[in-house]
């Protein structure tokens, strides 16, 4: 058995808390710091942090250079945001630090989409320091894009690629359900959605980390909201969705090549949402349908792939990697 | 666009043949010579030999070396045995040649699995000469190996995995009918299954592979086969097999860890197989169950996933791959 890989937790909201949690069972990962700036968690201890019933001798620093004062690291796991540009500074610090970086950020899936010189740069800074930073998650990061591209891999040729996926918003958690818009007017959905707070974020990034994957040069891209009206009233663990009322969203991101309609990602995440499943139909030879049943559950998901990813990304060339470059993605001991 | 990796294609069955016609299609690839010493082929032109209707100026060599006098290459398609030992003696003299090789040898998919020593010293052989040499395949290398270790990525933990493929032989090569016993007598069947003349090959390497990509220790793997007796009489396009004959195969690994079962591997191929697919059920956190509808369609597939994984190969580190090793397989151009 290899040493542990010493891990530092950026970010302790939910996902980043079940990040932290999921390390702490790992034998191949040692978690040996945390970092959060909000008022209710800095200077706390970990243990308190993540309600274990026990302290864990890991005080929650308001920064990174904090923690690296305390203890050495190989790793950060990163989870504060969605938007590439928004986090580069923090994901640069951590590289400058010689630190590898597995992030839930959802652009930094394919971040030369939306911020191709800013993923150069980070790009030449990891090649510097010799540490590699991956964008990963369950959607985007495996369903939509990942699991699809895989499917491609036993066709001679494909014609064109369909992933849905439908998520009965009631099963997860309270902020994803008011994310996707759940129990809203259908005008007050509409106006929030215009402003981008009503979204999933990275479904067109899933869509283009696909053609980059299949070296398919798209024509154009576009992606649209819409709500799901709930046909009857729906009760969940948090809130309530009266009948007329947006249920959740339904979000198509469409790629165009030769003139065709070459991809189409659609996902479905409202409350109430009958028959969750993933679906992936490549049209091609030969034909592929592959359905995950019931769907990824992606709150428990979601921890779970960022943590299984890192030793994939330590073994990488160092620099700027995607699920494409890595190794397998498989589940860690 | 990169230059087209240059191929040769060694070994001209039916698999062999197909993945050269795949060669000539895609843009990234140049297929540059064809060896296989069997009388009816050797001398010809590959264009004649593939049944193109036109010369390719390729002529079939009887050996590499031969082949290579004509024209400089970069990799070799290797479609020739199943057998890891029995084909080592061609994979070295590839990567003697400096070539890379993607190879559908079986055995090749884990060959530490039963060549340990052969496998260590042809990843020697891969790291002096500076390329790269892959085994893999529809099955073993894609739906019960590869599809079924991603598929634990997104997994907190995983207790236990199952893997379940339907084949209905009818709708395969007359090779593969033959092949899992169709029309034999159950006695008949019994005694070529004993002489390991009726099986797949490949079914505990894929478990083998699993387990190694999960890190998992076995304590024990086995393999059984048996006969799918024929309920009533089936013709197919190549043979008739009568009722109470075998319709084919049942094959079953089993790999248990920590005293429990913890991976079943079960292919059933047979003429008249109802409801062909694949099914990867992955008891853990969260549980996951992916389903292939239909089924991956084996005679389409090898090719492809063989010619796909071309340039995987040639982007990894020099030495013995794979298929956890590579960057994600995706379909080429």
């Amino acid at each position: 058995m290899n040493k542990p890989i010493r891990v530092i937790q950026c970010g302790l909201g939910v996902i980043g808390c079940n990040a932290a949690r999921l390390v702490l069972e790992k034998k191949s990962l040692q978690l040996v710091g945390a970092v959060d700036p909000a008022p209710h968690v800095v200077g706390r201890d970990l243990g308190d942090v993540l309600d274990l019933g026990h302290k864990l001798g890991i005080r929650v620093a308001d920064k990174l250079s904090t923690a690296l004062q305390k203890k050495r690291a190989d790793a950060v796991l990163h989870c504060t945001g969605s938007s590439f540009a928004g986090v580069y500074d923090q994901l640069a610090e951590i590289v400058r630090n010689g630190l590898h970086c597995v992030t839930s950020c959802e652009e930094a899936l394919m971040p030369y989409y939306r911020a191709p010189k800013l993923a150069a740069q980070l790009n030449r800074l990891c090649a510097r320091h010799g540490v590699s930073v991956l964008g990963t998650g369950v959607n985007p990061g495996f369903v939509m894009d990942t699991l699809a591209t895989l499917t491609t891999a036993v066709c001679q040729r494909v014609h064109s690629i369909n992933v849905l996926r439908v998520v009965d918003a009631a099963t997860r958690r309270e902020a994803l359900q008011r994310k996707v818009g759940a129990g809203l007017e259908i005008t007050e959905f509409r106006r929030l959605a215009r402003e981008l707070k009503i979204r999933h974020v990275g479904l067109t990034e899933s869509l283009v980390f696909i053609a980059e994957a299949l070296g398919w040069n798209l024509d154009e891209v576009d992606e649209s909201i819409a709500p799901v009206l709930a046909e009857k009233t729906v009760q969940t663990k948090f809130l309530t969705v009266r009948k007329g009322q947006a249920a959740g969203v339904r979000q198509v991101a469409t790629g165009w090549r030769r003139g065709k309609k070459a991809l189409e990602l659609e996902l479905q995440m409202y409350v109430g949402a009958r028959n969750p499943r993933d679906e992936i139909a490549v049209e091609g030879v030969p034909p592929m349908r592959v359905v995950v049943e019931g769907g990824t559950a992606g709150d428990e998901a979601t921890p779970a792939i960022l943590v299984n990813c890192l030793p994939r990304l330590i073994e990488a060339t160092p620099g700027l990697q995607t699920m494409a470059t890595i190794g397998l993605a498989r589940a860690i001991l």
